[in-house]
């Protein structure tokens, strides 16, 4: 068994090129991890997710710990026999599920009582379970407990959370069984504020972790600032480790953060947009909703290799869509998932090559073209 | 081009084995034609349905004919090109739907007026339209527009309908264009009355078609009723032609229908089905839903091909349909058709071995046990 670790082979400016390696294969990084929420990327069976170029994907423990339990995945053989998928996977601890979607919830020092948002049941989740839940699936990479505080709230609020999450992540260390192959990430939080972002890094680092998240962006503030934050802060996390922004985003701001020091992504933005109709393109986003597409027989982007782009024109992407066609959704699902993959891949060949700031140049004046 | 015939090449018993030659190539027969509504066999992309042994599909006139309209299929290339499917496509005439699915409905000599489930707006439907629909489909094979009587009205009430509906398919046949390789199949009706249909059955032959389909079954009546129904209606019909049974059925009554001399069917059964977690299989019908499944490591069907049943437990399956995730609706849809198209495959190979009658009692003993 390989021994979790991750090897940087080349930066170029803050941008990285690298390897993560897992008990269930290597990563090339950067890379986008397609969301698979409740043991499924939507509308995608795990072939159709290989095909897409992706090498890992993210699981969600609340949705996972709802349905169908952690216990009874463990049972079935953990997550990854359970889905299908025998490549890496990265659970997330919870907690941002747990503030966005669940009812009646009560943070407290010792973890979060909250309701299910299926079944009003009651849960409690504590670092020491997020810990073991993600145990239970099997997760290649498991993520602290920590609470991601709504945009807005004050630097004093934010400080105090912070350190909270602090001593979560101390707890979810103490809890985590070392196994050949899996890691533990810490995520540094502290909004907006660098000099808090700079003292979450640093308590994390006493603590030590496999690998590092800069969690509690794209929450609401400008794309500039969640750059400039993502930039400040790559700068106090250790370069033998690898980096992860969670949560972003679109495609441009996903270039922004690789050359500003990240290896590792996900979102459900690709997948959920697939699914109402929102297509992501070397040229910009189309919404296949619009008039303007149901006599249009060309592909929904001529340079993309996936299959709805090989085989269906937009007028039949629009006919789909319009009528609500599961088909619609699963072709628009692959699109993105891949136009995603793409610009990893293809910033991976840019970084190798050192220019990196030139193909990010390019790409963004290209996808920033008015939407056609 | 190959122009549009059957070729007979064995009988078994009133069992038939034999291969329909069309535009769009071959099809062997008995065969299962999934249905695709709305130009997408629902939750499959064209190669998902070429992979379950499919090589025609139906698609339906009225909601073509609503959206994106026959029109526009037209300027797009035609059915085939719009929706990437390349093999054989036949479609119905759209009376079945404006029956069933529409709203204010007038039945009169000239036509069908009605108005359409979606916006409400009025459209109108003759013999002569459902042709001309059809033509800028481009389908392989074109049903002649019919009415199709709810169960239990009169027989002089099925009389009337019925010789209105072959004035109606003398219409058609006369609104028929000629082409190599497409063909126009008239529809027997009359209800459960044996001679009605016998009479229905002679006057469409009087007017010569290139398939004759039964229609106005499985619409309430037993199913041994609708088996002595088909087997009395396939009497009357000529051994050089396809014999087409309209909307059936479950598994059993298919192989049923096969042993009285059926070479054709649809059904939305196995699609629709696998959207709300019932599968198909050797040993019955099982509901994913189910509680029984949650834990259940086997496969759905140990004997089955399919993407599902190669890859997948019963409990993940279970797990799909109860959150329901689309990957739920796509794999229990592969998995039932396949089903389907492995029934007729292994037909076909009863058929040509002559022992159609033993291989359906077998199968039949199997698929009556109590589903597990």
């Amino acid at each position: 068994m390989t021994s979790f670790h991750f090897t940087l082979h080349k930066t170029d400016g803050l941008a990285r090129l690298g390897t993560l390696h897992t008990a269930h294969g290597a990563v090339q990084t950067p890379t986008f991890m397609p969301v698979g929420t409740a043991a499924t990327v939507k509308a995608m069976a795990p072939d159709d997710i290989l095909a897409t170029g992706a090498e890992m994907i993210l699981g969600n423990t609340y949705h996972l710990m709802l349905r169908p339990t952690a216990e009874r995945i463990d049972r079935l053989g953990g997550l990854h026999t359970f889905m299908g998928w025998s490549r890496p996977i990265l659970t997330d601890s919870g907690g941002y599920q747990v503030m966005s979607l669940s009812a009646l919830r009560r943070i407290e020092e010792s973890g979060v009582t909250f309701r299910s948002h299926i079944d009003g049941s009651e849960h409690v989740l504590t670092p020491e379970r997020a810990v073991e839940i993600q145990r239970l699936l099997g997760s290649d990479v498991t993520m602290v407990l920590d609470e991601c505080p709504p945009f807005g709230v004050s630097e004093d609020e934010h400080a105090a959370s912070m350190r909270r999450s602090m001593r979560w992540a101390e707890r979810c260390r103490a809890a985590w069984t070392p196994r050949d192959g899996y890691g533990l990430f810490g995520i540094v939080q502290g909004g907006t504020f660098p000099d808090l972002r700079a003292e979450s890094a640093a308590a994390l680092q006493a603590i030590g972790f496999e690998g590092y998240a800069i969690g509690g962006l794209a929450v609401g503030e400008d794309a500039a600032t969640m750059l400039s934050t993502t930039e400040s802060t790559t700068a106090h996390l250790p370069a033998d480790r690898p980096r992860y922004l969670m949560g972003v985003g679109k495609p441009d701001q996903l270039v922004g953060a690789v050359l500003r020091g990240i290896d590792m992504f996900d979102c459900v933005l690709p997948t959920r947009s697939g699914r109402t109709g929102q297509a992501f393109t070397r040229h910009g986003t189309l919404n296949l909703r619009n008039a303007c597409h149901v006599d249009d027989t060309s592909p929904l982007d001529a340079d993309c290799r996936c299959l709805a782009c090989s085989n269906f024109t937009r007028a039949y992407l629009s006919h789909l869509t319009r009528t609500g066609e599961i088909l619609g959704a699963m072709l628009l699902t692959r699109h993105n998932i891949t136009f995603y993959e793409d610009v990893m891949a293809e910033l991976r060949t840019a970084i190798a090559a050192g220019n990196a700031a030139a193909w990010s140049e390019t790409f963004l004046a290209r996808y920033r073209e008015t939407p056609r």
